[in-house]
């Protein structure tokens, strides 16, 4: 592939790192990150959107929060014009596995594989325009393939290769078998890409094997070569494995408000800023002035986790239902420490502001040095937690209760 | 599979035993051996002949003696009335070597394929009797598969069990890359059993493994499991690699008698007794007694390799040729040691007899204790090679000259 990187004008040059840099937000690894650069320049200089490839397994159509990730990366890219191709993994579902080991990968018929499909779409349209999308089912292509393709696809591959798959290599230094129809899901991964031309690839890092088997078989067929783009794995709710239906570690987004809320307040807290990061559309500015809050006690872990529970409830069931849920969720496990009625007070002034600003714009105090002394005196809170910084620096969000003294609640209302 | 074995009478037990005392001659393994001799009973039994399998590579059509080891197995199973499947390999050889590396795998066209098995089928018409032979082309079944049923096919088998056949071991213990397709060849012959229900497949020891995955194959698709009935490798004339065309160390059953003589000539020494075996139609007995006459010195070891080259003529030209071979190779190699003419003496007394009786019986001493005097006076020589041993057992073969003293030589002509 060409330097296209190197024939760019100026402004171009500008739109390129633009791109980079919403790209590689959150992202863990970018294989090769030089070769992104190349097809997003030659992508402008030729007016033509990248193809973004992107596998689903139609067995198991729950969509959760760590599909998000990698699907919030998808919309950036479609957001910059670019082409998202889903392809729906059917030719394995139907296979199911030829040893009867696993009950998971039984075999499922076209029609679950379309319902399973529909379903998927169904909740990708909350994240991803699919009005946009390109959908494959990969049974059209490889249930042509004869025995003799096969053995052509295979010679293009080396048994050492496919031992080094972590899962592979572990198997076989404890004596664990390997099927080897096993072998060949890799293979199907690679040779996806080969039929639909993809420019980048993404998934999750325990996708790193299979799409870097896209780039070899791409480069066999004398294809160019798609890049990897690898987001990191969310742990679920037990904080230790990655967020999986089948561990029920999960929030689904097609789950109602108040169980999306409850469970997201069950998130550990030493994941929060992950889940900012990966599952939220706050931008890194945001995020950091969160990270900064819950650091210097200004924002309690708590209040923290009750921003994002209500900020996931809002992506996917708007601000409304975020509102009731959050309300739910007080009035069920917080209801003490909170008055029944709150006045809520409109706020459209800035979204970063002072603890002493706030006070005085919200006319709960008089004058800063009013507010001040009452920040000194231990009477302000803010969420329920005890401000002792006077010079704190807030991030307005919606719902933040703001107490004086013992009685004197408010609650914004963000316009 | 029953014990048909335990249904036999007297009878039928003792013809279970005499083909399996034919089958056992000169075989390096039977895996295993009851079921070989369960498979004789149930064909006693039930008066159905088995089916011996023997798989073909179309890309090498010349048969040299190496192949006449497992042929002349064959022959003897054919000889009890059973039935040899010959399956020429298409499928692979059309395939050829999809990386491209292998010269010798190169892709052959249908013609070629058709081609080279007609030269097979002549060559093998000199051994085993072709009108008998039922006659398959792999390719017939393996190009019906579609990717489905070759990951079907490949979750029969783990990658732990391939990686054991020797070659594929010390390719990985060197580093030496193996391509994912080179595992698909023990599937196919292991799935070509399966096809033809295959009740013993025969092969050398290097075939040990491959063989072996048609009783894998067969037990996973619920078939009765083949017997691998393995035969020892010929070493070519180099007396050190496994006679192939490819190593230059051959002796094809086609060559010319003078050709093939010659070339048996140079066979090494060492390796005569394992020739004889294997490649001849003398019985385990007559082999035997040309063993002990080359220990106890009444057997030269040219004169039993000039016996193994013309026996090897006879088997494929005639008697005759084998005759004008041996001299030739006589007239041209041994000419100042023999006269021009030798008188001829036909002989159609016993085939084993003492010097001392061969010696009156052909008139060329007038007793028992004058020929005893000769021999002690060292003046008997038997091709060539002076007798010592007045008790001497003798083999009796075609073109066996005996001289008396200096100028007396008589060559006998067996009837």
């Amino acid at each position: 592939m060409s330097h296209f990187i190197e024939q760019l004008n100026e402004e171009q040059l500008t739109e390129v790192r633009r791109q980079m840099q919403i790209y590689s937000q959150g992202v863990k690894e970018i294989i090769p990150t030089e070769e992104l650069e190349n097809k997003i320049a030659k992508s402008i200089l030729e007016n033509k959107p990248l193809k973004i490839k992107l596998g689903l397994d139609p067995s198991a159509p729950d969509v959760h929060l760590g599909h998000t990730v990698v699907l919030n990366k998808m919309r950036q890219f479609q957001e910059n014009g670019h082409i998202i191709q889903l392809i729906i993994g059917d030719f394995t579902g139907k296979i199911g596995d030829p040893t009867g080991k696993s009950v998971a990968r039984k075999q499922l018929t076209d029609e679950e594989v379309k319902h399973n499909a529909k379903t998927y779409f169904e909740q990708f349209a909350k994240v991803i325009d699919m009005e946009k999308v390109e959908l494959h089912y990969n049974s059209k292509w490889l249930s042509t393939l004869n025995f003799e393709d096969v053995i052509q696809l295979a010679g293009k591959i080396t048994v050492a290769r496919l031992l080094e798959r972590d899962d592979f290599e572990e198997r076989i230094a404890f004596g664990k078998p390997i099927s080897l129809h096993e072998f060949f899901y890799p293979l199907m991964q690679g040779y996806d890409s080969v039929v639909l031309e993809c420019d980048i690839e993404l998934g999750g890092t325990d996708q790193h094997f299979n799409i870097l088997m896209g780039r070899h078989f791409q480069e066999k067929f004398g294809k160019e070569k798609q890049v990897a783009l690898l987001m990191p794995l969310l742990e679920g709710l037990d904080g230790v494995e990655k967020m999986s239906k089948s561990k029920k570690n999960y929030i689904g987004i097609d789950e109602s408000p108040q169980e999306m809320y409850g469970k997201a307040m069950s998130i550990p807290d030493e994941l929060m800023n992950k889940y900012f990061e990966l599952v939220t559309d706050f931008t890194p500015e945001q995020i950091q002035t969160i990270k900064d809050q819950i650091e210097t006690g200004v924002l309690h872990p708590r209040d923290a986790k009750m921003l994002l529970g209500k900020t996931i409830v809002r992506m996917y069931h708007g601000l409304e239902a975020a509102e009731s849920a959050e309300q739910h969720f007080i009035s069920v496990f917080q209801h003490r420490s909170l008055p029944d009625e709150i006045p809520v007070i409109d706020w459209n002034g800035k979204m970063e502001t002072t603890i002493i600003d706030l006070l005085v714009d919200l006319k709960l105090l008089n004058s800063k040095s009013e507010a001040r002394r009452m920040i000194e005196n231990r009477g302000v809170r803010i969420n329920g937690n005890k401000v002792e910084d006077t010079n704190l620096q807030l991030l307005m969000t919606d719902g933040l209760i703001v107490q004086i003294g013992k009685r004197k609640f408010v609650k914004i209302n963000i316009q």
